[in-house]
């Protein structure tokens, strides 16, 4: 049996919509829910919602605004386990991930609750005789997110608590694929004290998402999935006049130097790349291997740990990894396995066969290692976003830092050394936008910016942290003089008081 | 029955000294405790507990730090009717007030908890060819504060909650006049996290402050007080080498112009003066009223509203205004209106005949008003800091100007105008460190600092905001380069990898 | 007699394109130039130029980098006289125009030379246990701009003095109709020590803005000129995955409030709505007076100051206002005066008639001023760029701040008021990017950033200042730890040193 | 023959005091000039000049006054030359080291032009309805200056130049010992536009220093000298209510690591050691070498560079090192040599016996090396100021780190090593304000601050940098709300608009 899952527009769950999408359990290959894809009259209703919330909102001093979202982050840590139930029920991760996904989210919500002290413009007496000048960082007014299914809580609470925060109101598309904890949410912003309309949930589908890359009431577009829709979003909302950021997919390598601590990098490697199932745009997908001697001990390393893992429900507290999101997904990324095989690379551990007892029906690929992966397979190119691991072998840094430097992803990357002179020549010269030394996921904390460089990320700004700050404001500057001291020099001592 | 008053050493309350001194309840004159005075010896143990609890508080990454913090503003939210019961009982002052003033120090505690962002340092990369720099502010140590009876609670609040969220720790030594609210506090702090020995109160004199101005071990102490011993704190403290904040009296002029809207000022005037018994560093006790129309105008405002006033215990919700904090302190503020008189000022109100029926032993004393104050009087130039308002009658803004400036304080000022050029050169030039326009008491917002000039503050660096930060941190400049790339450039190969 | 103008690229001047088009002398309508229209294959040649100029000036230290600015500057001052010819030669604003936008430009070089410090990332230690992060802002590669004929030589200062300070090489396109000023100041960068190929210019059309807003290459492109062709610039650039910022339009209105001092907002006005011809995307072409008794005082006095006003060659000293740019331009401004006639407003002062003796085929038009301007007519809706002033007139403040708010525009405005509350109220709700407080052109100083709302700007960063530091600049974030201290602990003393 | 040495007071050469002392050539023992010591007149006069300049230097623009720096800078290269030749004449050193100082003083200027940047206050619109606050870095008045030998040209220009761009002016007294060089610079400061009595400079000795630090028209002294007399004049000046910051001495250690690259670590520690005779805050006296194998390394490495060096008069361009200061200080340094033979250190290189043909009265030491230092030793524990370098022998980095920290300077430090973690947990943990890695002088550059922990620095604000505008500023924070709507709503259409 399976509930409806509607939209939350002006403070109230609303139908909308004549289509509507079935949501899995990916664990069981149930049907849990029937998600509401909006029309083009519902996103409407969103928006008209969120614009109609704006002046007042925009108005209430900052320091309001930020403690209501220091009331949401206590709800949202006192509801935690209700909100990783669902993400674990619609996504599939383990319970452990939901929750460092969760926690992930609250941190913005936290830096979001820093806004007075992040909104402070700049102000300059005398820019000229008797002449000041002063910025201030003004709301935009409509916003809106486009969020992917692999983190439903945490890429939500990366955009609008800091749009809102910002005096913005908020339309928030997330994924039609597991939509329930991001909707869930959402009301505990609104018991915590956003106004309705601030913040509304429109789930939908192409149809939802070109309402809001068009209509001129929305300023501004945040949106992370893959690089193919990234790219469409960009040309989209731009063509029409928005300021658009628009994330995309990835290839994260990880360099390991002959000199790396190599237990302690497998034991990094093995939760970035079968972490979630591998489906995080931060997983890391390739070891590049310096010297063979170095493959060979991460090879032998991480097949010893991949025969350690556990696979099963996310809902099993002694379960590794959980199932692929659909069984869409679980079909293209056996068959990216598949390919691997075909086009030479070696298979080095298998997970294909993986059966889940009592979850036949569940969504299970067991963790997969490839040897020997060489830039021109498609597996080396392409984003897989599955538990897929592939070494591919180099004799030197600068051979591994070219290859990264020739795909077309820039999002994140990592080396594994002992040595400055190295990680700081890495650190420097590659092209992605987060590099780790000697972490494997360098995602920015909530106070830094998350954003890849190349076809990883379209804009000029970085999601979350002082990026999103500026993204969602837009500059005034005031400049101003005074005219001749009337009042001041006395002559206006007849003026009435009563005035 | 009076109870004793302890101290807080490394998280548990301690007796500590032999002498002992009442804490009165000043709208009884009753005895309510017997505050402990702290010998050197249990100075010396607080500043030993804090010493101890360094090494790990510093350590311990700011996120964590700032949850503390986050979760101890929870706390002061949820026991704010016991914390202001606390002020009220032995500090006088309405409970609306003492309300407000949790509030500030809330504020405060919330601008600690943003730390992460705060203790941001500066990075350069490549300031000279393959040479990076960058900058961080590193915790000190143990730091110290002392603070006044005025605001019991919320100048702790300034003080500690920055310092130990910057990775320090802390010996507060609050007023031995009304210091239970500090206590409480402190001990909601250990509540919320905050380990035992990272905030440490003593309670007592100078005996108690003089360990603390020449311990070796305490490297930065921050005093609220009056101008003579602020001087004595920043003269000692420094001789001995640490780093000192002494904030100290005021006399705040609020200059009226023919302009204003003078319902509004009269009525911002009333709470300026009168406000916790005038009891404040940014109250204001003197009016400058530019022009006689203005003064004769603002005089008749501030008499009907006087009238209006009601002063009683600070316990009944009815009550405008409360006791002084002592019968001293009574005697004192009543010397000062005998005084006004004498010197010809004229005493429009006389508040000295209160009595508060019920009550006759509270230390009352209703509102006074003077117009016709003179630069030479005594009532001029001294911090009476009690319900006494003055008004000085001028020609031009620049008269008023020149009044302010040859005063010794410079803590706050105000102008009332509705003109933009008189204010942009009232802001610009008066040599006052915190200024407002059409209000009356300037106090900045916690993400701004606090601080006065001249003879109000000694140092360089205000109270609370951001100057907290650079205060309670010493900023290490890290300059890195890295030789050459051995282990880059693959001559290490050989290099084992189990090392 | 003509001279042919060439492109720049890699350091020399260099033919390219088969087209050419003639640059007037706006005085006389004589052809002083023949500038080379670049074709695709001269602008891959700058952009080649430029991609290759890239590394080394990337890894140029930025201090390195700064003092070619500054020496830059100083060279600028010292070539001032001839830079101003060519301005006005080619442009036909008077010399005292030529110099007031070349001392903004100068300005901007200046704060490019500060570099260093604009370039600091943000340092956190313990982000984690023994985690740090930092971020840096690294050059993006090549960058390029398209700039309008109306700032000849400040417009391109706007733009890469701050690109390559960040480390970027540049392309620029400056407009076709004179284009001589920036290729002057483009070898005098090169002289100053900018290294062959970090700044290139190409002289064309929209066949050489199509390669720039395609050419994979090309990182970021800055454009400036009309709202049409900045969507178009915006939407191209964005489709190619590009940043881009394009800055259209403007229709600045400046509101005159009863209790303005009406002398000085005249005086204001005159060279608000005049100065350059009108040709500035920051001047006035409408006054909005609050009440008849202002508009008639506004219209009295500008129609006054009108009849002083000397229109002829820019070359003269004693012009207060030159020729327009073009014939087609001034037929166009005419146009609109006719127009406006048409449309029902009191053309007030007509310069329609205006002859200059001795300059007969020049391009003068002399300033026209309309009253009773109305929403509805195109004078008032569309972007004129000429010497036509017109004056609305509504009852308060609030009507004007609806037209205003009303207007596809939102680059400039302003207010003459003497009164704080109508000043603030103005500031802070106007939908307009850059305000004026009784000051007529508030255009922000080179340390600020420059930007218009609604259809004056696309795209999320302003022009120059603070914000060109982000557009020309990527973030990398890096998070950083370090595996088990082998070294530090002692265990590799054994270690060769000799490695 | 030498000639008198005068002050600089409100723009001219004046002559000031009765007593006199000669100025020596340190490298021939010749009396180069007679340099006057003020009296307690005589600065009372710089300071009268610097308060009559201070009002309208205040009000003058930031721009203009960056300008005036940035001309100085310019002329500062121009002269270059004269001024190495002053301060290789006065101080001793070899040119190619007058060179090197005085560029690093120009940075500073340099920095300091972008004082437009660095003033900018933090701006905050709607603190409370309606309500806006913001702050600003005004000027203090008279700022002084204090400075040491070794840096005749660039400590003086770590002080005024920030000090008086930020609007302050400034009374400097040079080190007696070599003042004409900072003289010189002055001179060249008024020439690039600085008015009269903005910049004073006073000769003298304590007598004039007390001045300094007693005269309440002065608000803050900057000293840079030897840790006594540092917190004689932190004490003396806090306690005449001065912000003061007081820069005393150091005893830098050099750790090297066993995986350093001891080639390298040997080349920078010669310059680092005896660069300037080591008459640097920032020299390097003590070399910690972790193992014996690393000892002896350096030992020998050492031992083989210094045979190598030529000591010799500063102005010639062969000669590695310089005479030390004076006579005096000559026979000080000695006595130190003296000293560790006698306490047990062994004299690996003995540099006493050196002669310089034909400059036989000049006071030439040759440069020592000392192995086996210990700390209980006078020459660990206190600082030499002369070529005289001490290797301590530890067996891990930990022993080296107590070692740092158990001294009482902390001035400057620096660790040797290829390992990342060894450097990450040194320059976290170590007790020193200026950390390098593989950078033996980590001075740090012109855009961060310079400033050592312990008793090197008293105070709380490093010098230069960004801690120097917030130290030569006070901050002001103006809180503005504005009444009713009078004007904003009309009632005052009838105002006349002549007002």
């Amino acid at each position: 049996m399976s509930h409806p899952i509607p939209h939350l527009i002006n403070g109230r769950r609303t139908d909308g919509g004549t289509r509507t999408q079935p949501v899995y359990n990916p664990a069981t290959g149930a049907v849990s829910g029937q998600v509401q894809l909006a029309d083009a009259l519902t996103v409407d209703a969103a928006i008209a919602s969120a614009q109609a919330a704006f002046p007042a909102w925009r108005n209430t001093p900052p320091l309001k605004r930020a403690r209501v979202m220091s009331q949401f982050k206590v709800l949202l840590e006192q509801h935690a386990e209700a909100i990783c139930a669902l993400i674990t029920a619609e996504h599939g991760k383990v319970l452990a991930d939901s929750l460092g996904e969760l926690q992930r989210g609250i941190e913005n919500v936290e830096y979001a609750s820093y806004v007075t002290e992040l909104l402070k413009g700049e102000h300059s007496r005398n820019v000229g005789p008797g002449i000041d000048s002063w910025s201030e960082h003004q709301a935009l007014g409509v916003t809106a997110g486009i969020t992917p299914f692999n983190f439903p809580a945490m890429v939500p609470l990366w955009m609008w608590p800091m749009a809102v925060a910002c005096g913005n109101t908020f339309v928030l598309k997330p994924s039609e694929r597991d939509p329930s904890s991001a909707l869930y949410i959402a009301e505990l912003a609104l018991q915590a004290g956003l106004p309705p309309g601030v913040l509304n949930v429109v789930n939908g589908d192409k149809e939802a998402v070109d309402v809001l890359l068009t209509d001129p009431r929305v300023k501004a577009v945040s949106f992370v999935g893959s690089t193919p829709i990234a790219e469409y979003i960009y040309a989209t909302g731009c063509q029409h006049g928005k300021r658009v950021q628009a994330l995309g997919g990835a290839k994260n390598h990880a360099v390991v130097m002959p000199d790396a601590d190599i237990g302690n990098a497998v034991s990094a490697l093995m939760g970035a790349a079968y972490g979630s199932c591998g489906e995080r745009c931060m997983a890391i997908p390739l070891v590049v291997a310096v010297g063979d001697t170095t493959a060979d001990a991460v090879i032998a390393g991480l097949s010893a740990e991949i025969a350690k893992m556990k696979v099963g429900p996310g809902t099993e507290a002694s379960c590794d990894m959980g199932p692929l999101v659909t069984q869409a997904h679980f079909e293209k990324v056996r068959g990216y396995v598949d390919q691997g095989v075909n086009e030479g690379a070696t298979l080095v551990v298998d997970g294909r066969s993986l059966k889940v007892p009592g979850h036949e029906a569940g969504y299970f690929l067991g963790p997969c290692l490839f040897d020997h992966v060489k830039p021109g397979m498609r597996i080396y190119q392409e984003e897989i976003f599955g538990p897929v691991l592939g070494v591919v072998r180099v004799q030197t840094l600068q051979e591994a830092m070219d290859l990264i430097d020739a795909h077309e992803y820039g999002n994140g990357t990592c080396i594994f050394t002992r040595d400055g002179e190295a990680a700081r020549f890495f650190t420097d010269h590659i092209q992605v936008g987060m590099v780790g030394v000697n972490v494997p996921l360098p995602v920015p904390v909530a106070y830094h910016s998350f954003g890849g460089w190349k076809r990883s990320l379209f804009g000029d700004l970085h999601a979350y942290g002082p990026d999103a700050v500026r993204f969602y404001t837009k500059r005034k500057t005031i400049t101003q003089r005074w005219p001749s001291a009337g009042v001041r020099e006395g002559a206006v001592f007849s003026f009435p008081s009563s005035r």
